[in-house]
């Protein structure tokens, strides 16, 4: 367990899709209207998303930059950060590269390294889905329990100054065997993922779930949510009333289970959780896949992983 | 500037491959004989060199596992710690993946978060030669001035416990653009990155280069070496006596510029410098070249970056 005292979330800035637009995702600080963003390749549409939100966000008291993206080896963070002057750490956990970002970044803070800077997660449908499932059979509908990566960039700052976002504390997550090969089913294979930390957080932090206003998970989407509330009721006897998904809310009216990407939980975070008066104390699970288009391929069941954070709203 | 006053390498283990022990890479743990290591492809075979320095290494005080790797999405990392009931945290910053991971570990054990752990870097020269150059045209010779992609995998235990290692300071270095796009001249590339990680180094640090007994970089190659200390004179008026490169000096006798890879520097360090009684003051700047088979056949030159960690051996 990672302990905090003196770290807050302090500004953000988000840059979404097309589809996150037309879905009402609302609040975003910008929105683009198609996917290349002007630019000639998906790719350097995901780049400039980045850039975009680090243009927005960093100033003077910025001194580190970190996070990642889906991206083959973290393309995006590599070429959004080029000249910015100011030191990059690239972290790669899939979708739960947020919380893994998060709470590396509260922790130079903590341990008195630096005093302001910003994680920055995005990803970008078609960059992603040509990364982790390309050649894709076209013409092939997915299943009803995929989920649809989202396009957006996010970064957050966190800082040493006060503000009314207090990040507590967080754990880092295990890899589990999710002993699921089926990669349109990131529900089923992050689930596990999702139960063992937060089992794992509760112990270590001696607190139960009824402690919690919100325990948001991202992105298990509607079909890992329910596995994710039956394996904390069958093995664990915990009872979950207080639960969200982000990706699984993401969309309004969406035929799939919801969105992912390393974006989708601090998107929904910022803009839904943290001006709802309900929720003061957030626990946020972020979820990962860790899969690659090469483990697929070699049929081997895919890894998980989640990360916990602990924020107080005041 | 990362100031570490508690933080001592205090294990390591090493695990290499065929042309490491041919090409008299000494001291290693253990040497593997054939690419496979009895498994059905490479990657696994890189999944379980790391699987066997953390079976070598992690005891019931290692507290997290950090680090990575050049397999896609950090696959063989994923894999090899399934089910290892030890939290994980995945760093990408290509070769430089070592020193990243590095100065994340000690700075966790620094703020208190944990008291002990491994950060664990590998690279397998067939699956990253598929990774990175894959289709690649068989039959065509490589320039002179590549890297070959080393096989090893190193895990290197911080910890609180005083020993006659101490880690005393890191900076995380800043993205800049090579502005080079031949990817077989990573030494080109990366030279860059190294000077000017270097500069700012020793700006904030106060020190110059003669307050070293070794300045060692990894992996600039031999090729990648004459630029850096070209730019060191012309650029910073710097002239360098006191410099080796961990992928220059890995092989003898070899026909290209030596080897690269997050694990070679690592590997002489431990093997080669720790022991060497010459060197007590030892900057570590660790090299990345941040490229990905999509940036590359995007025609985009390649970023890059250099991690600095400053060890002092007693």
């Amino acid at each position: 367990m990672f302990n905090f005292k003196d770290v807050y979330l302090t500004d953000y800035f988000i840059v979404a899709g097309p589809l996150e637009k037309e879905h009402d995702v609302k609040k975003c600080d910008m929105y683009i209207d198609d996917y290349y963003f002007g630019e000639k390749t998906v790719e350097d549409a995901e780049i400039k998303m980045q850039r975009t939100v680090l243009n927005n966000l960093v100033n003077s008291n910025t001194e580190l930059i970190i996070g990642g993206d889906l991206t083959n080896q973290l393309t995006a963070l590599g070429s959004s950060t080029i000249n910015k002057n100011i030191p990059v750490l690239g972290i790669y956990s899939a979708c739960a590269t947020m919380s893994a970002s998060f709470l590396t970044l509260a922790g130079f803070i903590q341990g008195k390294f630096i005093r302001e800077g910003i994680f920055l997660t995005s990803s970008h449908n078609l960059a992603a889905e040509k990364q982790f499932r390309f050649p894709v059979e076209y013409g092939a509908p997915k299943p009803y329990r995929s989920t649809f990566t989202a396009t957006a960039a996010v970064g957050i700052k966190l800082s040493k100054t006060s503000s009314k976002i207090k990040v507590v504390n967080g754990l880092l997550g295990k890899v589990i065997d999710s002993y699921v090969k089926d990669v349109h089913n990131m529900g089923a294979i992050m689930a596990p993922g999702a139960a063992t930390t937060l089992v794992d957080y509760l112990n270590q932090s001696k607190t139960e779930v009824k402690d919690y206003d919100l325990i948001i998970t991202g992105d298990l989407g509607s079909t890992g949510s329910e596995i994710f509330k039956e394996i904390l009721k069958k093995e664990h006897n915990i009872k979950i009333n207080n639960h969200l998904d982000a990706g699984a809310i993401f969309y309004k009216d969406f035929e799939y289970a919801g969105a992912s990407g390393p974006a989708v939980l601090p998107l929904i975070l910022v803009t839904r959780i943290f001006n709802n008066k309900k929720y003061k104390k957030i626990l946020c699970l972020a979820t990962g896949s860790l899969h690659s288009p090469v483990l697929v391929n070699q049929k081997h069941s895919v890894p998980t992983i989640c990360h916990a954070i602990y924020l107080e709203v005041v």
